[in-house]
Order: C-alpha cells, then sequence, then structure tokens
C-alpha cells in the first residue's frame, strides 16, 4: 500500500516536483492557495485538498515547497492550518527556502507534537525540477532522511546528507549565495566584453569551453544571446534567498563581501521591475549602469 | 619540411604547451631567462636558444608565453631581444594575458616592419596545458588565425576567433575576471558554510552535482579539502589579470563591482604571502576574517 | 510644580542624559537593570525605581535610552514591565535607536491605549551627552514634540522634527550611515597613508584643516595617534545601527553600496574582538588586512 | 625686489590661486593652453607668456595648476616646454595632483639638472582658492618648503609638510580618498532618507548640527536642496584622484575596499554624463539605482 502524501505549494517548481511523486505511485493530496494552479495535478491524478488542514489530516508525510517563511507561516497557521490537521508521528518536510534559524525554530516546535521535522531544499530550478533531476538538501535525523530517500529521489538525482535540523537550509543558502554570485559574475564579464567589443556568442563559447563550463551559463546562454528572461528562476527568489544567506552569515560571523556587493545588484534589478523575470537579467543592470545608456528605458514600453 | 617554431617563456604554462608543439613535429627552438627551466625540453628534442634574438632568428613563427607586460618587454627589446631576431613574413604570437591596449600597441610597432601579430591567449591552467586542451582566444587578422590553427590545437582542444588584434586579450581578461569571481564566490560560500557547521565534502558534493558544477570546482576541490594550494594557476597572476580588467573596464566604461569586491581579496592574498600558492588560496583570506580566527597565522610557521 | 519624568536605562548616555533633565528641575525616578549604575543618579538626588513599572507609574513622561529592540522589550513587556506601569494620557519618549519599523509599531500598540509615543533618538555620544549637546531627532505628532522641546533641550542643543512616528528613527538610520561610512573612510584613508609613509598627525591635521573638517575627526585623533580606542561610541552599538540602516533600505528599495562594504568592516571588527571598543578600532581592521601584518594579533596578548 | 614667478595652468584653481599670488606683489608671468582664460589675469597686472618656456624662462620659481599627469608632460616637454625653458637653481612647484610615483619621477629628472622640485597639491576647492584659504601639501626638502612658505601662503592658509618628495602627493590623494568616500557617503544616506519619505532639508540639518558637521556638507547643502551642481570641484577630476589613490594604494599594499566602491560610483557618473558636473552630482547615481526612477532620464533634456 503506497503511502499518502499531503504536497502544499503549487508554483513553478511545486508543480513538476510533486506530478513526479505522484508519477511513482505515491498516494498524493495536493493544495495550493490559487486553485488554478491546481488544474494539472488534479487531471494527473492527485487528490485535491480545500484547505492546507485537509492536505495534511491523515498523510504519511506532508511536503512544503513554498516561496518562503511568510506563505509558510501562512499555510501552517489557523484553525484549517496544516498543523491543526497533523498529528504525532508524521513527519513534515519543508523543501522550501529559509533560514536554518527558521527551520531550527520550526522543528523545535514540531518535536513538542512528537512530529519529526525535514528541512530538504533542492538546488536546481524548473528543469531539473520537470526531470526528476534536482539535488536535494536534506537536514534532520540521519535515519529519517535515509527511510525518506525513496520518496526524495522521485524528485531529484541525488541527496546529500547535511546534518541536523536547519542544516539543509544552511546548504542550501550557501549554494544560491554561490549561484547568485555566479550569475552576476557572468553579467558582469560579459557586459565587460560587450563594452570591448566581443560577440555575446563567442564569449559564451569562451566561458562554456573551459573549466567554468556548467550547466547554469548554458542555461541562460540563449537569455543572454537573445536578452528575453522568462523566468526559470525568479530574480524575487533570488534576492530572498541572498537576504536569507546574509542575515545568516552575520548571525554566525561569515564574511560576505561580495554576496554584499551582489544582494545589491539584486536589489537595484527588482527596484528596475525584474522581480518576475529569471535572475538572469542581473545583466540588464550592467547594461544600465553602464555609459552611454543612461537614457534607454529598462524595460521596453516603460 | 616542418614549420621552424621559436618558443620563450618556460613557466608553469610555457613548458607543457612547448612540449606539446615539439611532440606534434614542428622544429622548435626554445628560450628562457631561468636556463635550468629548460632542460626538459632539451632532453624532448627542442633546440635551446641563448637568447631571445637567436629564439627569433629564422622561426616561422614566434610564440610568446610569459608572465606579462614587463617580462615581455625584457624579452623584446635590447640588442639581444626577439625584435632585434626577427624579420618581415614572419608571425608573432603572444599567448601571454597583457591588456587588449598592450595587444594593439605592439601590434601597431610590428605592422610598422610587416610583421603580422596575434594575441592568443589561453583558458585552462596547467592540467589542461600538459593535455593540449587548453581554450585558445585569438585576435588578428581572420585568415593568420586559420593558418595558425593546427600550430595552436597542438596546445589546445578548440580556437575561438575573437575579433581583430586585441581582442584575443579582451576575451581573456573577461574570461579571467569570470575566473576570478567565481574562485572568491566558490570561496566565501564554502567558509560560509564552515562557519554554519556545514562539512567542506558536503558542500563540494553540492555545487559539484548541481547546475554550478564545472571543472573549475572539480580541480579545487581536494585543495579546499585538504587545506594545501599548490599552484595551478598561482594568486600572483590570477591578481594580475583582475587589474588588468578593472584598468580595461575602467577605459571601456564598463562597471565591475563584482571585481573591484574580489580584487580587494586577491590584493589582501597578495599581502598576507599567498602569492605563490594557488589562486584557490583565496579561500584563507576568508578565514582570516571570519569571527574567533584573528590569532591564528594564515600561513603555517608564520 | 515639575513635571515628574520615568527615565529607564542608565549606559554610556543614559547615565549623563538622565542627571542633565535631573539638574534642570525635573521629578526624576531611574530604572536600570544592574542596580551598580544608578548610583551616581541616586546621590544627585534622583529616585529609584525597582522595577521599569514603578519607573512609569504615575510620570508624565517616560524616557528610555536602551541598547536596542531586545533591551526595549524586556524592559516593557511582563506584570513589573513599563507597558504595565503605564496610563493613558502619559507619554513615551523613546530615545533608543531602532528601526523606524519597530517605532511605528511601537506607536499603534501605544494609540490603543490613548498613549502618545515619540521616537527621539539622539545625533551625538558620550562627550555631548555630558554636556547637554546632543542634536535630537524627533518623531511623532508635531504640537507634542513641540511640548516636550523645554524637556529635551536639557539633553541637546536642538531638536529637529522629522516628521510623523517612526521618522525620528529614520533620520537617526540615515545619520549613523552616514557617522559609520565616515569613520570607516578616515580608517582607510588614514592607512592608505600610513603605508604610503605619513606621519599619523600629518595627516589628521590635514584632514582637520580642509573642508572635511569636524568634531568626529577631532574626537577620534587622539585615538588613532595613540592606537587606544576607549569606547566614546562602542563598535558593537556602531553595526547594530548600520545593520538596521541596511534592513531599512532594502525595505524602501534604497541602494546603500557603501553601507555593505562598511558593514563587512564593522562585521570583521566584532569578530575580531573590538566590540566594547570605540567604532573607531575599525582603523584596525584595515591594518589586518594590509601587507606585512598578517602574523601580528589584532589584540595585545591575544 | 619680488621673486619672478611663472604660473602654468589657468583652470578652476590656477585662476584665484595665481591672482591672489599677484596681488601679493609677486612678478608673476602666466600661461594657458587656452589664451581666453587669461585675460583675467592679464587685467590684474600679469605677464603673459606666449609658450610655458616662456613663463618658465627667468623665473625663480614656476608653479603647475594642472588637470593631470598628462597636462603636466604637454606642458613640460618638446621645444617650447617648460623643461626647454628651466635653468639650475630654479624651483620648480608642481600643486597639480598626480601619484606619488609621477612626482618622485619627476623629480629625479630635475635632480639631473640641478633643480629642486616640491608637490605641493592642495586640499579644497575654488571658493578657498579664491579665498587665499587652501591647505597646502608639501613634499620635499624641508628647508626649500620653509623658504616657499611666504609664497605659498599667498594662496592658502597653512602648509602642511608631508615628507620627501612624492609625500606632498601621497597626502593628496590620502585627502581626496576621504572626500570621495564622504561625498558618495553623504549622497547615499541622502537617498536613503528620502526613499523613507525625510525632508533633505532636515537631513542636511542634521548632518550639519551633529559631530559630522564640515564645510564641505555646508558647501553641498544648497547643490543637494537645489538639484543643480554647479562645478566647484568637477566629477572628472574626482574620478581621476580616486583612480590614482586606488593605484598608490595597490602599489603599496593598502586595502581600499570602501575606495573601491565608491570609484564605481563616480565611473558611473562619468558613465552618465555628469562629468562637468560638481562631484557631489554623484548623488544622482544613487536616485538612478533607487527603486522606481529607472525611466527618468538622470540628465533634464536627455
Amino acid at each position: 500500500m503506497s503511502l499518502k502524501v499531503g504536497f502544499v505549494g503549487m508554483g513553478i517548481m511545486g508543480q513538476p516536483m510533486s506530478k513526479n511523486v505522484l508519477k511513482a505511485g505515491y498516494n498524493v493530496t495536493v493544495y495550493n492557495r490559487t486553485v488554478a494552479k491546481i488544474g494539472p495535478l488534479a487531471e494527473a491524478g492527485a487528490k485535491v485538498a480545500s484547505s492546507p488542514k485537509e492536505a495534511a489530516e491523515g498523510a504519511d508525510i506532508i511536503i512544503l515547497m513554498l516561496a518562503g517563511p511568510e506563505a509558510i507561516d501562512a499555510v501552517m497557521d489557523g484553525p484549517e492550518g496544516v498543523l491543526a490537521g497533523m498529528d504525532e508521528g508524521q513527519t513534515l518536510v519543508n523543501m522550501s527556502t529559509v533560514t536554518p534559524a527558521y527551520s531550527r525554530q520550526l522543528d523545535e516546535e514540531l518535536k513538542t507534537r512528537s512530529i519529526v521535522s525535514i528541512d530538504a531544499p533542492v538546488s536546481g530550478s524548473r528543469k531539473p525540477a520537470e526531470e526528476g533531476a534536482l539535488v536535494i538538501l536534506a537536514g534532520g535525523p540521519r535515519e529519517k532522511v535515509t527511510d525518506l530517500e525513496p520518496l526524495l529521489l522521485t524528485m531529484g538525482k541525488n541527496v546529500i546528507y547535511c546534518g541536523e535540523a536547519g542544516q539543509g537550509s544552511s546548504m542550501k543558502l550557501a549554494a544560491n549565495l554561490l549561484l547568485g554570485i555566479m550569475m552576476a559574475g557572468l553579467s558582469e564579464a560579459i557586459n565587460f566584453g560587450e563594452k570591448c567589443g566581443l560577440p555575446v556568442e563567442a564569449m559564451l563559447e569562451t566561458m562554456l569551453s573551459g573549466p567554468m563550463g556548467c550547466t547554469l551559463f548554458e542555461f541562460k546562454k540563449e537569455m543572454l544571446i537573445n536578452d528575453t528572461f522568462d523566468a526559470q528562476f525568479p530574480l524575487k527568489h533570488m534576492i530572498k534567498d541572498v537576504r536569507f544567506a546574509l542575515q545568516t552569515a552575520d548571525e554566525n560571523g561569515a564574511p560576505t563581501p561580495v554576496g554584499h556587493t551582489v544582494f545589491q545588484l539584486y536589489r537595484q534589478s527588482i527596484g528596475h521591475g525584474l522581480s518576475n523575470m529569471d535572475f538572469a537579467a542581473v545583466k540588464k543592470v550592467f547594461e544600465r549602469m553602464s555609459d552611454s545608456v543612461s537614457s534607454s528605458p529598462i524595460i521596453p514600453g516603460v
């Protein structure tokens, strides 16, 4: 008899992830605030809960894939919230990106009700989510993470055990701090080359041929060449992750001079109205800061 | 009958590169200021010149692989210099990293003597140099670059044509600006994770599994885990390349906020006595800046 | 008959400020968690409350001068807290540095109990506090600020009206963002000059003679020359204020690239154990980052 | 009999400075590339030289007040240059801002011809230049600086002896590094406050009342309130000075993280077409980076 999974959050990531869980034969009940986004899962055979509480009730495992702490608090609390539907012996797997401090606090609250919590955020965006090829970064009791591996591997290609509760979140922030730096670095280097008169295509060929070649740059290649930035991983989420990383760095005494510099660049992107574009659109901030472009609008039509 | 190649500069890069040219059947004459470093090439069958002039005389192609502008000026000028040995119809291939301004000036000087110059710096460090797997970034007349491809491909896996004289140098600086940012970014992220209590091995597995996975991080993995930094690409060369990139950015009106931040980090590394270590040793600057490490010496025994 | 003032917080600032209120003839009751610090005020004639509640009861005006939000929450809440002792018609004057968001939230809470709140943080450190020469930055109802001016001017030389509730806090953060930048800037410039071989005395004479001459640099002159940093304004408070400024900037879409850079420097100072020294000790971070000082301990004896 | 002074360079600074020398009774011969700017001096009684050489010939002291190294080289070299007109026993006083390396090189060249050189750049802009209230930062032989004091004090209110040749230049760069940081810091703080809803006037009153109050901020107050930036000290000169400071810091192993950050801001100002405005116009870069201003032109009419 298959395990019952309650899955809360049907965004860019939650949709393909829950679909992969469903396809693997789990008994999946989904919930999303915006009902319209539930359609594809319902068609694929998932049950639909009318409240977070209903998604949680009777599930063996409840998975959260939400935009951040505020969104999690909104589905957890209240008479129709996940917490109202949970009972001892269940497991909560929070795959959303939050700070380690938040994960540890959630873990402590759930412990008082004999509920195990795992923080299991992911490295990878829409495409690996669709392909079940995410990297899953898990924090919590090691045996519980081992037990959950078959479920987690329906969504990801590997599970990296990071340590006790909160350490999955720490790992995610370390990874996305680097991700944010690499994308800002690529943008700065490409913009530099353009100002020197180099063709973008030759630059991307160079970056991809050498030791820096990676699927991140491969994914962003067409965006940079075509100057269109449909969101694989929206800028508004990147800025949130860098913000969490800097806060956590501050709490732990870790210097982050590069992180602070790129934070300012993503922050500017948000201000320039690029929030919903892919985070590679940080490239446009460099264009805007460059010589001779002072009067061109950053978004067509604005 | 094989082409005659004069090869000047037998450093970390020049040695394996010239060896690959030699193995491919070219008639190679080598020169190096420090004679001791010529041994391996002489044993492998290269002729040894007693001056830069002698290496240049009668060669079809003269290749330079030197530490920078000062080193190039030192071998080019004077009665025993390369220029004194060159004649019209020869080709100079400068594979050293310099600014595009320097390359253009050199090109203009050689043009007056009917000598063609190509700036052809490389992406990749010692290991790809040994394997003939460098990425070669060429600037100069397109037909001449095409003619030289068989020679260049003895050292590299591909040749990327970047544009007129100086554009190979521009491309190299764009690439190494990104390289410097990525290594500083990895160091910052790893140090952040360590302060949060994450194991280094799990962090590198995470970075290598996801979209950021690249051979650069693969190469530096053992260095970071073992905290030993034998130079593949010495820090003193990285700081030079970032300095050139920032100067060129300033001349071309390209904003480089991330580059400036990482420049300060590499600059500190130099000050802390890490010049001859691999540039991954920038990691040690983050350790030094972190909480609670204020009294530990950065270099063992110092 | 003189107004009754409850004054909570007897730190570096609170002691001289409350003493000036007392000297002006107000009827002052003081409270401090650490009783030892109350002595000088008691000797000078202040009444001593045994709880925050007691300091608040029956006072016309309650003044808070505390280290930050946590300290304020600690004295406000609970059965022996300030709130338990307050009644409608009283006025709360919070002179501690907090974020505008915190001030607005406090104001809204107090409004529900018909208590008026004024946020009135100060510009200036120990010395101007002793001399009654602080600059007082007031947010809240304009008429109420006008009414309070005679009281506020016992502590300060002028009162600047900044706008509605929270705007005193905004102004304080703007001022201390600049203060943090100026001190870090002076440290960077002095350290730069020292590396160039300039005498510190001549540098300070230069900075003080020209258009940059200000009492801030005058106050820090002896510290920098003698390399001793007894706290006028401790580094741990400066880092807190810059942190608040950056958070508030992030919330309001204000770019703060210089603030982020100096935050990292003060953050390093904290990590190096300089928390309780004057914030001018950020100078030592520059020394530590400089060439050739890698092995010297930053604090004597550590 | 009064000393003969050759004064080369009639820019924003050179005009009022040479006028003050003239008014003090010296026998002054002026030269400027653009003849139109010589008018006021000629009317005031200065002799006019038709070449730099002529300004130098027979003078006891030759003063240079030029935009930088290129401008100095242009007037010094060639058959009609200053050097062609100089003879042993004369003194060259270079009041232009250059790097210490440049000053030392110039000094060594002149020494071979038994000409003493003094580097004596100034702190202060147009207004103190007009009032003879500059701070003069002198490097070179101490006795020679002492001999020159009566002359120098016609232009400045004090002379600060900084050390051997080149140290006047070092001091100037230290001072203008701080100046650049303070102006960028004020701009960042004011822009931050504006985004928080604070009135500019109240902010400037706050900054001027407290320990940060200085004539620099007093001078820029009206510019910031009225959003007009007529050049007292043009942005193009400030960026040059910060660039020199960063180069010199790099050569001397001095960390300049704040300097690098503000350099990028001034660099952007130049790119946005603000070169000839006062350096306080760096404020406009903050506006441009802020939320919601993305489509407004930075220069009216552009």
